[in-house]
Protein backbone atom coordinates (compact mmCIF):
# COMPACT_ATOMS: atom_id res chain seq x y z
CA UNK A 1 0.00 0.00 0.00
CA UNK A 2 1.21 3.44 -0.80
CA UNK A 3 2.17 6.05 1.94
CA UNK A 4 -0.87 7.62 2.91
CA UNK A 5 -0.72 11.15 2.02
CA UNK A 6 0.24 13.79 4.75
CA UNK A 7 -2.89 15.74 5.75
CA UNK A 8 -1.18 19.15 6.28
CA UNK A 9 -3.20 22.42 5.38
CA UNK A 10 -2.45 22.32 1.59
CA UNK A 11 -2.88 19.14 0.95
CA UNK A 12 -6.58 17.73 0.84
CA UNK A 13 -7.37 13.51 1.39
CA UNK A 14 -7.26 11.90 -2.17
CA UNK A 15 -8.89 8.89 -4.08
CA UNK A 16 -7.64 5.31 -2.44
CA UNK A 17 -4.80 4.09 -5.10
CA UNK A 18 -3.38 7.48 -6.15
CA UNK A 19 -0.15 8.80 -5.69
CA UNK A 20 0.47 10.37 -3.11
CA UNK A 21 2.59 13.21 -4.59
CA UNK A 22 -0.85 13.40 -7.08
CA UNK A 23 -3.15 14.09 -4.37
CA UNK A 24 -5.59 17.38 -3.83
CA UNK A 25 -4.18 20.08 -2.67
CA UNK A 26 -5.41 23.53 -1.42
CA UNK A 27 -2.82 26.69 -1.95
CA UNK A 28 -3.94 29.35 0.38
CA UNK A 29 -3.03 32.93 -0.85
CA UNK A 30 -1.35 34.68 2.05
CA UNK A 31 -2.39 38.25 0.64
CA UNK A 32 1.13 38.86 -0.35
CA UNK A 33 1.18 37.06 -3.70
CA UNK A 34 2.82 34.58 -1.60
CA UNK A 35 1.06 30.85 -1.47
CA UNK A 36 1.11 28.78 1.49
CA UNK A 37 2.77 26.08 0.69
CA UNK A 38 4.83 27.50 -2.21
CA UNK A 39 8.46 28.34 -2.47
CA UNK A 40 9.56 31.62 -3.69
CA UNK A 41 12.49 31.09 -6.10
CA UNK A 42 14.95 32.05 -8.46
CA UNK A 43 13.84 32.88 -11.82
CA UNK A 44 16.20 30.44 -13.54
CA UNK A 45 19.44 28.94 -12.76
CA UNK A 46 21.52 30.51 -15.58
CA UNK A 47 21.72 33.60 -17.99
CA UNK A 48 22.23 37.23 -17.64
CA UNK A 49 19.02 38.63 -20.07
CA UNK A 50 17.15 38.50 -17.07
CA UNK A 51 16.71 40.81 -13.95
CA UNK A 52 14.56 41.41 -10.85
CA UNK A 53 12.14 38.17 -11.33
CA UNK A 54 11.28 35.40 -8.65
CA UNK A 55 9.14 32.02 -9.67
CA UNK A 56 7.02 30.45 -7.82
CA UNK A 57 6.19 26.89 -8.87
CA UNK A 58 2.22 26.38 -7.93
CA UNK A 59 0.98 23.31 -9.49
CA UNK A 60 3.08 21.22 -11.75
CA UNK A 61 6.12 20.78 -9.80
CA UNK A 62 5.20 18.35 -7.10
CA UNK A 63 3.92 14.86 -8.93
CA UNK A 64 0.50 16.66 -10.20
CA UNK A 65 -0.74 14.88 -13.29
CA UNK A 66 -2.42 17.95 -15.06
CA UNK A 67 -0.64 18.11 -18.39
CA UNK A 68 0.19 21.71 -17.51
CA UNK A 69 2.17 23.85 -15.13
CA UNK A 70 0.98 27.04 -12.96
CA UNK A 71 3.55 29.41 -12.03
CA UNK A 72 3.37 33.00 -10.81
CA UNK A 73 6.29 35.32 -11.76
CA UNK A 74 7.08 38.71 -10.08
CA UNK A 75 9.33 41.15 -11.92
CA UNK A 76 10.30 44.25 -9.74
CA UNK A 77 10.50 47.79 -10.88
CA UNK A 78 13.04 47.66 -13.72
CA UNK A 79 13.01 44.47 -14.24
CA UNK A 80 12.33 41.64 -17.28
CA UNK A 81 12.48 38.24 -18.61
CA UNK A 82 14.34 36.60 -21.27
CA UNK A 83 14.03 37.53 -24.53
CA UNK A 84 13.54 34.18 -25.45
CA UNK A 85 11.62 32.07 -28.08
CA UNK A 86 10.47 28.08 -28.56
CA UNK A 87 7.91 25.52 -29.36
CA UNK A 88 5.40 25.79 -26.66
CA UNK A 89 3.10 28.24 -25.37
CA UNK A 90 2.34 30.92 -22.76
CA UNK A 91 -0.74 31.77 -21.48
CA UNK A 92 -0.26 34.60 -18.77
CA UNK A 93 -3.08 36.43 -16.99
CA UNK A 94 -1.93 39.80 -14.91
CA UNK A 95 -2.84 40.02 -11.64
CA UNK A 96 -0.28 42.16 -9.81
CA UNK A 97 -0.06 45.73 -11.03
CA UNK A 98 1.19 46.52 -14.48
CA UNK A 99 3.83 45.96 -17.18
CA UNK A 100 4.66 45.41 -20.77
CA UNK A 101 5.03 41.98 -22.93
CA UNK A 102 7.13 42.31 -26.36
CA UNK A 103 5.46 39.57 -28.34
CA UNK A 104 7.42 39.38 -31.59
CA UNK A 105 7.55 43.10 -33.15
CA UNK A 106 4.87 44.31 -31.07
CA UNK A 107 4.62 46.00 -27.27
CA UNK A 108 1.30 45.36 -25.27
CA UNK A 109 0.71 47.02 -22.05
CA UNK A 110 -0.70 43.84 -19.36
CA UNK A 111 -3.39 45.75 -16.95
CA UNK A 112 -5.18 43.93 -13.88
CA UNK A 113 -6.36 40.47 -15.72
CA UNK A 114 -5.95 40.72 -19.15
CA UNK A 115 -4.76 37.40 -20.47
CA UNK A 116 -1.93 37.34 -22.56
CA UNK A 117 -1.82 34.10 -25.43
CA UNK A 118 1.80 33.68 -26.68
CA UNK A 119 1.95 31.05 -29.75
CA UNK A 120 4.47 28.98 -30.36
CA UNK A 121 8.12 30.10 -32.05
CA UNK A 122 6.83 34.03 -30.86
CA UNK A 123 10.22 35.47 -29.76
CA UNK A 124 8.57 37.28 -26.49
CA UNK A 125 9.98 38.98 -22.90
CA UNK A 126 7.62 40.37 -20.08
CA UNK A 127 8.99 43.73 -18.29
CA UNK A 128 8.33 46.45 -15.79
CA UNK A 129 8.88 49.70 -16.36
CA UNK A 130 6.42 51.13 -13.36
CA UNK A 131 7.05 51.57 -9.56
CA UNK A 132 4.96 49.12 -8.47
CA UNK A 133 5.80 44.88 -8.54
CA UNK A 134 4.28 43.28 -11.66
CA UNK A 135 3.26 39.74 -11.15
CA UNK A 136 1.75 37.17 -13.60
CA UNK A 137 0.32 33.63 -13.68
CA UNK A 138 1.93 31.90 -16.65
CA UNK A 139 0.79 28.62 -17.49
CA UNK A 140 2.79 26.30 -20.04
CA UNK A 141 2.29 22.57 -21.28
CA UNK A 142 3.96 20.43 -18.43
CA UNK A 143 6.15 18.80 -21.31
CA UNK A 144 7.68 21.81 -23.28
CA UNK A 145 11.06 22.49 -24.92
CA UNK A 146 13.81 24.25 -23.82
CA UNK A 147 13.72 28.15 -24.35
CA UNK A 148 16.40 29.77 -27.01
CA UNK A 149 17.38 33.06 -26.35
CA UNK A 150 17.00 35.97 -29.01
CA UNK A 151 19.87 37.95 -29.66
CA UNK A 152 18.84 40.36 -32.30
CA UNK A 153 15.77 42.81 -31.80
CA UNK A 154 13.29 41.53 -34.52
CA UNK B 1 -1.44 30.65 -48.75
CA UNK B 2 -3.41 30.98 -45.57
CA UNK B 3 -6.03 33.20 -44.86
CA UNK B 4 -4.56 36.28 -43.73
CA UNK B 5 -5.05 36.62 -40.05
CA UNK B 6 -7.47 39.58 -39.02
CA UNK B 7 -5.54 42.17 -36.53
CA UNK B 8 -8.67 43.68 -34.28
CA UNK B 9 -7.74 45.06 -30.66
CA UNK B 10 -7.26 41.08 -29.28
CA UNK B 11 -5.50 39.49 -32.08
CA UNK B 12 -1.81 40.58 -32.71
CA UNK B 13 0.31 39.73 -35.47
CA UNK B 14 2.06 36.25 -35.82
CA UNK B 15 5.05 34.55 -37.25
CA UNK B 16 4.59 33.36 -41.09
CA UNK B 17 3.15 30.20 -41.94
CA UNK B 18 1.25 29.77 -38.61
CA UNK B 19 -2.35 28.38 -38.42
CA UNK B 20 -4.20 31.82 -38.24
CA UNK B 21 -6.90 30.39 -35.28
CA UNK B 22 -3.47 30.33 -33.52
CA UNK B 23 -2.04 33.28 -33.80
CA UNK B 24 -1.07 35.54 -30.25
CA UNK B 25 -3.87 37.07 -28.83
CA UNK B 26 -4.28 39.92 -26.01
CA UNK B 27 -7.80 39.68 -24.61
CA UNK B 28 -8.28 42.68 -22.31
CA UNK B 29 -10.16 43.03 -18.93
CA UNK B 30 -13.04 44.82 -19.21
CA UNK B 31 -13.29 45.26 -15.44
CA UNK B 32 -16.70 43.40 -15.28
CA UNK B 33 -14.89 40.00 -15.14
CA UNK B 34 -15.94 39.90 -19.12
CA UNK B 35 -12.91 39.86 -21.62
CA UNK B 36 -12.95 41.74 -25.38
CA UNK B 37 -13.60 39.34 -27.93
CA UNK B 38 -14.67 36.60 -25.12
CA UNK B 39 -18.28 35.33 -24.64
CA UNK B 40 -20.44 34.88 -22.32
CA UNK B 41 -22.09 31.24 -22.57
CA UNK B 42 -23.99 29.01 -20.81
CA UNK B 43 -22.50 26.57 -17.95
CA UNK B 44 -22.86 23.70 -20.29
CA UNK B 45 -26.03 22.95 -22.84
CA UNK B 46 -27.17 19.62 -20.71
CA UNK B 47 -27.73 18.34 -17.14
CA UNK B 48 -29.95 19.51 -14.73
CA UNK B 49 -27.71 19.26 -11.55
CA UNK B 50 -25.89 22.86 -11.42
CA UNK B 51 -27.75 26.43 -11.69
CA UNK B 52 -26.78 29.81 -12.32
CA UNK B 53 -23.64 29.75 -13.46
CA UNK B 54 -21.78 31.00 -16.69
CA UNK B 55 -18.82 30.31 -18.74
CA UNK B 56 -16.42 32.05 -21.10
CA UNK B 57 -13.74 30.51 -22.76
CA UNK B 58 -10.86 32.35 -22.73
CA UNK B 59 -7.82 30.01 -24.13
CA UNK B 60 -8.73 26.83 -26.36
CA UNK B 61 -11.64 27.73 -28.21
CA UNK B 62 -10.27 29.41 -30.59
CA UNK B 63 -7.57 26.81 -32.05
CA UNK B 64 -4.58 27.49 -29.93
CA UNK B 65 -2.20 24.59 -30.16
CA UNK B 66 -1.89 24.63 -26.23
CA UNK B 67 -2.61 21.40 -24.78
CA UNK B 68 -4.19 23.37 -21.76
CA UNK B 69 -7.59 25.81 -22.02
CA UNK B 70 -8.20 28.61 -19.59
CA UNK B 71 -12.32 28.93 -18.89
CA UNK B 72 -13.45 31.60 -16.51
CA UNK B 73 -16.61 30.41 -14.74
CA UNK B 74 -18.93 32.95 -12.27
CA UNK B 75 -21.60 31.56 -10.02
CA UNK B 76 -24.13 33.73 -8.88
CA UNK B 77 -25.13 33.86 -5.10
CA UNK B 78 -26.74 30.10 -4.71
CA UNK B 79 -25.73 28.84 -7.57
CA UNK B 80 -23.29 25.55 -7.63
CA UNK B 81 -21.84 23.63 -10.44
CA UNK B 82 -22.68 19.93 -11.50
CA UNK B 83 -21.17 16.97 -8.67
CA UNK B 84 -19.43 14.93 -10.83
CA UNK B 85 -15.91 13.30 -11.42
CA UNK B 86 -13.63 12.79 -14.25
CA UNK B 87 -10.17 11.36 -14.96
CA UNK B 88 -9.27 15.02 -16.38
CA UNK B 89 -7.33 17.15 -13.28
CA UNK B 90 -9.03 20.83 -12.55
CA UNK B 91 -6.77 24.04 -10.74
CA UNK B 92 -9.38 26.87 -10.00
CA UNK B 93 -8.19 30.02 -9.03
CA UNK B 94 -10.64 32.10 -6.88
CA UNK B 95 -10.53 35.51 -8.68
CA UNK B 96 -13.98 37.07 -7.92
CA UNK B 97 -15.69 36.81 -4.13
CA UNK B 98 -15.44 33.78 -2.53
CA UNK B 99 -17.31 30.51 -2.12
CA UNK B 100 -16.32 26.82 -1.70
CA UNK B 101 -15.68 23.51 -2.87
CA UNK B 102 -16.84 19.63 -1.96
CA UNK B 103 -13.86 17.84 -3.16
CA UNK B 104 -14.69 14.45 -2.36
CA UNK B 105 -15.80 14.47 1.13
CA UNK B 106 -13.96 17.83 2.32
CA UNK B 107 -15.10 21.47 1.72
CA UNK B 108 -12.96 24.03 1.22
CA UNK B 109 -13.63 27.87 1.59
CA UNK B 110 -11.85 29.55 -1.66
CA UNK B 111 -10.77 33.15 -1.15
CA UNK B 112 -9.17 35.43 -3.59
CA UNK B 113 -6.64 34.30 -5.41
CA UNK B 114 -6.64 30.98 -3.62
CA UNK B 115 -5.58 28.07 -6.15
CA UNK B 116 -6.97 24.36 -5.86
CA UNK B 117 -5.82 21.15 -7.91
CA UNK B 118 -8.91 18.40 -8.07
CA UNK B 119 -6.77 15.28 -9.51
CA UNK B 120 -8.42 12.79 -11.03
CA UNK B 121 -11.28 10.54 -10.45
CA UNK B 122 -12.39 13.05 -7.30
CA UNK B 123 -16.05 13.90 -7.20
CA UNK B 124 -16.33 17.53 -7.08
CA UNK B 125 -18.74 20.77 -6.92
CA UNK B 126 -17.90 24.67 -6.65
CA UNK B 127 -20.88 26.29 -5.18
CA UNK B 128 -21.66 29.98 -4.13
CA UNK B 129 -23.42 29.99 -0.42
CA UNK B 130 -22.29 33.96 -0.48
CA UNK B 131 -24.46 37.12 -1.40
CA UNK B 132 -21.74 38.40 -4.30
CA UNK B 133 -20.89 36.57 -7.23
CA UNK B 134 -17.97 34.04 -7.13
CA UNK B 135 -15.18 33.77 -10.03
CA UNK B 136 -13.29 31.17 -10.82
CA UNK B 137 -10.59 30.34 -13.83
CA UNK B 138 -10.27 26.95 -14.03
CA UNK B 139 -7.57 25.24 -16.22
CA UNK B 140 -7.96 21.58 -17.68
CA UNK B 141 -5.94 19.66 -20.38
CA UNK B 142 -7.11 20.11 -23.68
CA UNK B 143 -7.57 16.46 -24.44
CA UNK B 144 -10.09 15.57 -21.29
CA UNK B 145 -12.71 12.74 -20.94
CA UNK B 146 -16.14 13.72 -20.40
CA UNK B 147 -17.83 14.55 -16.66
CA UNK B 148 -20.13 11.94 -15.53
CA UNK B 149 -22.29 12.89 -12.65
CA UNK B 150 -21.64 11.23 -8.79
CA UNK B 151 -25.50 10.48 -7.88
CA UNK B 152 -24.97 9.31 -4.01
CA UNK B 153 -23.17 11.86 -1.34
CA UNK B 154 -19.31 10.14 -0.82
Amino acid sequence: MARKPENSSCELPSSPGKSPDNRNKHYKFKGDFTWKGVKVQRYKDEGADWSEIARQAIIGASGESAKFHLRYFEIASGGFSSFETHKHEHVVIAVRGRGSAKVGRRTIELNYLDVLYINPDTPHRLSNPNDDPFGVFCIVNAKRDRPKPVKKPV
